[in-house]
């Protein structure tokens, strides 16, 4: 049993390799030989002040190589009005000022486990490298200028993720603190050798571009439906970002999973909630029977089907084209575990744990 | 962050405290401060021959103590019929033929991981303690013989956590194999110092018997209708056990919690489905569409409301009382690990293990 770091998952893990893992695993999945339990949110009230506690999972694995992976977030929430967007934050109140978020992964051939490290280096590359996966196929082929709305630990990753999938010359970032874009286009500069600008608007960010991501923290949209110009490709991290408004404009729809949200379990309420931030239910301002029922953009073709070659990503080159990542699924941290993890053990990177620590010669 | 064994747990938990810790969860859950992720299944084919490979999962918490648990099963699975009744292994083939099923604990205070430890000796309390709250509330004050269908390791709580809540004379017990139910009698005899009879037949454990459980592996019904006496109080480890005739026959019933099996993701099917044993759609004999709707006892009240005092349990000396042990919830990991975790810490128990290992300081 493999205990890994998020520095160790870094120096095993490239964007390129992480594309085409998450490929094969689309494709797998396609084929009825892996599959995933779709996340679900556990809501109890926090001691923490001002906080409520959440426990975030999700599983999924397929049959070649024969993982399955666990992933977990064990993170006390604040949500916040900041600028007229609703922002949800994780606040780090683990010993030393960390967060919680960990992946377990287990054989399915033998049940055992195999590993346990932390989710946050590897759930930067797979978000990322799952829309550069379907901008290889939506965007046009001549894509040069990215707009990018964010500039976290998301936007860092996305920026270097679309360079590897389309030829791009310019990447145009805004995100709402000044000091915070100018700092990222310079990071990103740096990283990419591309020429990097720091715009003053959101607007300004998807004037021009060929590719627009949001990969922002943002509950309520981002995107207006009027930046929207033929041609163009757009993507977010969430569908939140996006908005019905801006997803109706655009002409060809693909979407990660048609699970569209969370199924929330909250603490006093009986009914399982489906919605991504259940703030009104929590704070009492809406009923669990009121919540939100799946959205209009849940029928579209989904990920393994634009991967399979089902669905194209293009028609032609004036098509708005829209990739909704609406929600992660644990068999993207299968594929990148099992691999992650044999890099691992060739190169005797990690901590090993007894494995019996961690079995049982009870029947459960 | 503590790593206990079974052998640590078994010598830190009563079958009494466990019993008084559940109730307060319940009453916690009534009351709104407590709450659970229902099992789901996930279900990929396994290399190892013969077998399915399934992980299956559960969560639950409370606000005092803030703790959360996690609890996984990571199990090669096979189903054989045998003797007329559809029986499912778990086939032990982590190293040393061992089986693996964890639960880990985190903190609703700060999200840190707690501690990760083996289920087996925590779910084979957790579940006898749970029949004997129900059987402390729904069977008769003079009950005196216990009938026991079953004599593994299920079977081997229930006799003591029923004698702690009534004062049983007898107990009749059956297992279809001889030397099964002799070596049992023998062990719950010396467990406990009362008479216990290994006898022929399900009918004769049964017969005479004011207290009669199912503690068996068997996915098809094992108590007929027509052995169900006035007066009797009747119990399980799952509902597949019982039937529908036999559910019907009974006056007054309580389950557990109102999901009345997992939710199982099988790969190569879209489609949700909702089983206890999805062998019948693993195997490819009934759709997905087709699978079991919810049963008509789910109607019944459920644990809370009759830990919480909403429900009686036996309103007269002749109704036939019912309590369906259906599914188990995490809730029940976290109180009963909870109380383990403070018990450990203070009597210095356990391998600690860096609490950093298991955190990060990246916003995942």
């Amino acid at each position: 049993m493999l205990i890994l770091s998020n520095d160790e998952i870094e120096s095993l893990l490239t964007m390129d390799g992480a594309m085409a893992l998450l490929e094969k695993a689309y494709h797998a999945q396609a084929a009825g030989k892996a599959t995933y339990r779709p996340r679900a949110d556990l809501y109890v009230p926090s001691p923490a002040e001002g906080g409520v506690y959440a426990f975030k999972s999700m599983e999924g694995g397929m049959a070649d190589p024969p993982v399955v992976a666990l992933r977990l977030n064990s993170d006390v929430i604040h949500w916040e009005h900041r600028g007229g967007t609703l922002v949800k934050d994780k606040i780090p109140r683990a010993p030393g000022g960390q967060w919680v978020g960990l992946v377990l992964l287990f054989s399915a051939a033998t049940g055992e486990p195999l590993a346990i490290f932390p989710d946050g280096v590897m759930q930067r590359i797979r978000v990322a490298a799952t829309s550069a996966l379907a901008a290889a196929r939506m965007a046009r082929e001549d894509a040069s200028v990215l707009g990018m709305l964010g500039s976290g630990w998301q936007a860092g990753s996305h920026v270097p993720a679309i360079c590897a999938v389309r030829k791009i010359k310019r990447v145009q970032i805004f995100s709402p603190t000044k000091a915070n874009r100018e700092r990222f286009a310079g990071e990103m500069a740096a990283l990419t050798g591309i020429e990097c600008l720091a715009v003053e608007s959101a607007e300004a960010a998807a004037a021009g571009s060929d590719i627009l991501v949001a990969a922002t923290n943002a509950a309520s949209p981002v995107v207006k439906p009027e930046w929207l110009k033929p041609g163009m490709f757009l993507t977010c991290v969430k569908d939140s970002e996006l908005g019905e408004a801006t997803i109706r404009k655009c002409d060809r729809v693909v979407i990660h999973v048609r699970r569209h949200a969370p199924d929330n379990y909250i603490a006093g309420i009986d009914e399982k909630v489906s919605a991504h931030d259940p703030i009104d239910v929590l704070s009492g301002k809406t009923s669990a029977s009121e919540a939100e029922p799946p959205p209009f953009w849940t029928a579209n073709p989904e990920m393994k089907h634009l991967i399979s070659g089902k669905v194209p990503g293009r028609a032609s080159r004036d098509e708005i084209t829209c990739f909704i990542n609406n929600i992660g699924i644990g068999l993207q941290f299968a594929a990148l575990g099992a691999a992650v993890l044999e890099q691992a053990r060739a190169k005797g990177v990690g901590r090993e744990l007894p494995t019996e620590w961690f079995t049982q010669t009870v029947h459960p």
